[in-house]
């Protein structure tokens, strides 16, 4: 069977020979196109409805759904620090204002962690007549630390 | 002299004692907290009022200024993969949802990247019931590709 | 001022000579052994009565107090793979047992993970004839992947 | 003839055409889920009796028992440090509570380590109404530095 | 279908084949050889007609020309440091003259940085007689930091 | 007696006291800026006349000159990819189009390098109505790979 | 106080100091010469006897003894790979040999490993009229894997 | 034709397949188990004779002798520092008592190594009522350090 | 067609097949068998007539001669520490000895280095009753350093 | 006392101050210049009489010899993999010509290696019209790989 990494290559194959964007994709399954791409790379986990209409607008082997719908091993970059200059552009961020953005949660919250779990992302295109934005929203519930 | 890591110590000793937040220290120099945490730890260059309005506040010598407005060597980090839990989240999001958010931008922009240069961070508590949640917002200009 | 690291190894070296326990620490701030020795190595953040009791049981300047009570960068080790014997068994069980313990748990709650953050520790001694036991339980809640 | 890497990859796609639980395997062989899980990822030797009741359960070929039953070369993470957010925070939490850990551990039991060999794992899910818990044991004879 | 890098190796194959050189698939489609080569390799996205121009030359299926019309994910070393000697010479000079590229950069143009996004490189032979000099000049969009 | 290390904190130090430029250090040692403030930072070696004329400016001790004389241990960044981000654009540049330019150096000169010994950069500041343009150029020596 | 690194380097420098061998300072205190050198390294725990015979003999101050009986934070190469030609030959038994002796160790024994913490280290001259040898046994228990 | 890692492959297999011990395999060439599994790894250079009985006892292709009679690329782990429990160990003690062993050896034979070639390995089960214990031993020439 | 790395298997194959040695290959080329060793590794670049005759001798396809003729992208190991105990011993010696080689080579030639590119090496056996010895020697242009 | 390194540092400031060579270090105990700098640098054992000389010359306390005269930790480098531009050559070639002088040396000798231990290094000036060349020849014992 495949691998969810060949299923991943398969799905992005079938996506660029039918020219479809993940903002297509996501309204097909009521997804936000963010997190319909995650799901498409191997990095979210399908319900069965989800699967079956992805793997159907793709032109896919419907037998592929579960696969889609098995929690992956996640992580989506094949190397500790990314290469690709746009990906490491939150990785420069995270670098450069990464002791400034905990100092600030801390101060707004106290000690704990914005969840990268319960979270989703959010991108918006803000035009400007200097060239436009990308503007990219996280919203992570926030856990404080436990203590006991 | 002080290297510039060594005034990051002084910034933040003398904010703990005087019991100051980032957001106080911003406000006395019209910045936002975090390009005011920032400049803290060393990650960002103040003009000469902002050095000056700082170091006033926390009762530091006023000679240090231009240590302050002279652009540091920047990365706040430690390590290329940061250990802290709160930042290391951020890592994550750049693990598991980087192909996404990359897929995603190049479909609303084209080939290019979010600037993390012209570029700012804001933090905002949203109150919901389940638990409140961080929303951390990047807005970056997009810079498209040159081609020559 | 002393840093979080200097703060560790003068409690430490406190704790050494007035001959103290974790657990008798941990009796005086009314907390378990296992997060008063996280507190002691930076990991965790104490309330202002739990910092004063520790200072004082350890008869430290009470003045350290606030650094005690801040949220520190957190992170034990100085490797990203630890090296000591009794750590490296933890990190071990992660890399032999963690594809088991990840499908397991994906089985018994879905695609989420057991959270780091509202969690906590704790370690028993098991008598057994042929040989004591660790016993060592987490217990962190469980968060599931928000979709979006 | 196949590598136990791709038997693993066999048997995981058997088991998700079969719809099997490791609960289910392990029912079958009488083992743990989290044991049968380790023993399915390449992590665990199986007698000649587990070996030939799993194949024969995933329906896959008898022939492969031989490789069930060889001590496999250990280790089910790609990488030093793991990325997949649930395997993480069982490396964050080494990270992060390792010297406490270690430190308590050694004030029950004096110098030597928790084995990770004589040793077994638990995973219970603990209802509770703010949301249920994962609660991992970790079971490993103490074992005291010999000296000499 | 195939990979990126499996285009890569095709474009490479049949540039060798027919004995091209990156100025004539430049010529070819209007960009500079650097250029060129960078988006035979996988770095740079084409439009539709330098698609089409490209694999006409090369003798290659158009049907691959939405391959390279989708931006790659970029990065053309495997390792983060190059080894081959004419690569690594590039990153000696960012390891031995980096921090005063850097001073002098922020001496003429304050705090910012040289954009590698909107940016373009060029190569010239200078005849020598002592032997014969590469030139290689970068030449970037300067992109002040924001402060907000 | 110092460290080279310590002396480049010394220079750096004097030079902001005084408020001096490199291109203003470079005049008075009849060198380019770029080269000067890389003998500050320890990556390159002055004559006496060129260390007796920078000490002198600098206004620091005389006896130091022979440490300026001496060959440094080159390498003027912490890391084997830099963090800062000035300097990291020039990685990704390598990263990027480090086989394009490999690509195109050898089907202008054949195999072999551009040398980083017999070399010297270039900065300049190009005015543009869109933005000013940093202006990079790196002048090397080609050196043919020698064939026995 | 001392830092175990700090009274690490105090033993030394006594030992070269008085001309004491390690196996004198095994017999002072009945053990052997590389158990005795590892106590000395920081990576065994002595008991209050130990410790006091150590300090005594070295001349050093009997107020250190509560450090030696400590459990250390273990480890003393200061890579993960070790460059001293001696450690690495070591380090490359490891990598040459390390299949075969698993293998061989598994037919002998099973699925199991020697146990590096109830362990003993030999060293043994043997004369040779080639050049005399280095025999070190490693002598460890059997732990076998337990299954559950 | 076959890599090296493709034979150890088939020789593995053909092992398993014919229920073959490396004590079984050695014997048939006059080897210990060690080297005979050090061979099969790719490891060490079989004879002419070596190669022919080892390929005939496992029932491979006699024409496979030549490569199991050149010296190979040796190395037999895929990272650094081993992640199999086994073999892992074998790194621990080089971490934990290596800086113990260096000082003894140097104690007994002045400045130099044992030697990791002309050097041989045993392993032994020695019975004990607590438990049977594993004992390896190195016996490598002593290489005295030249000075000239 | 084949890559770089697949060429340079087939040409080991040829070579172990026809049972030649690199000292006849340079020979049929007028090189020297190092060189020519690296040509089949893939290190270095053949003229069209070195091609030919190489893969002549060989019994190669004759249509390979162009992937021959190409700078290929060098380095010849997998990882950036060697492994190979043959060649770790190179590592080695600029582990250890590179301070001494580069403080004694700057006493001799000024600031520079020894080219890697204008290079050769030689191997030599040197008989020696207690052992013959290998002689390797390096030979490379000194490049002086630059100032501008 | 001084730690190796520091030694190392007053070595190297006392010969600056004296203006002294290792080529008369070297002579003054009857030693080669690169022994001598080796020696200076921490990575070889004196005689008695040669930390006596050594010391004398460079007027050094002469209670420092016992630190000359037990063999070091060795490993000049601070990094894995050397950056300072005339060191890496050394690095490069053995990454380039690794592979070719592996095979080469079997070729000449069979299965084994060059003894880095049993090993000296020279450094010649060869003049040349076209640029004075460096000439560094490397003296190793061969050492088969025993069989047993």
């Amino acid at each position: 069977m495949l691998s969810r990494a060949e299923l991943t290559a398969q799905i992005l194959d079938a996506k660029r020979a039918k020219n479809l964007t993940f903002e297509a994709l996501g309204k097909a399954i009521n997804r936000h196109p963010v997190w319909t791409a995650a799901a498409a790379y191997g990095q979210a986990t399908c319900s069965a409805e989800e699967a079956r209409a992805l793997l159907d607008l793709l032109g896919l082997d419907p037998a592929l759904a579960p696969l889609l719908q098995e929690p992956p091993l996640k992580g989506s970059l094949e190397q500790a620090v990314p290469v690709d200059p746009l990906i490491y552009r939150f990785h420069e961020i995270t670098q450069v204002y990464g002791t400034a953005i905990k100092a600030v949660i801390h101060e707004m919250f106290g000690d704990g962690i914005m969840s990268a779990i319960d979270f989703e992302v959010d991108i918006q295109k803000k035009s400007d007549p200097k060239g436009d934005r990308v503007v990219v929203t996280y919203n992570g519930k926030f856990l404080p630390y436990r203590k006991w």
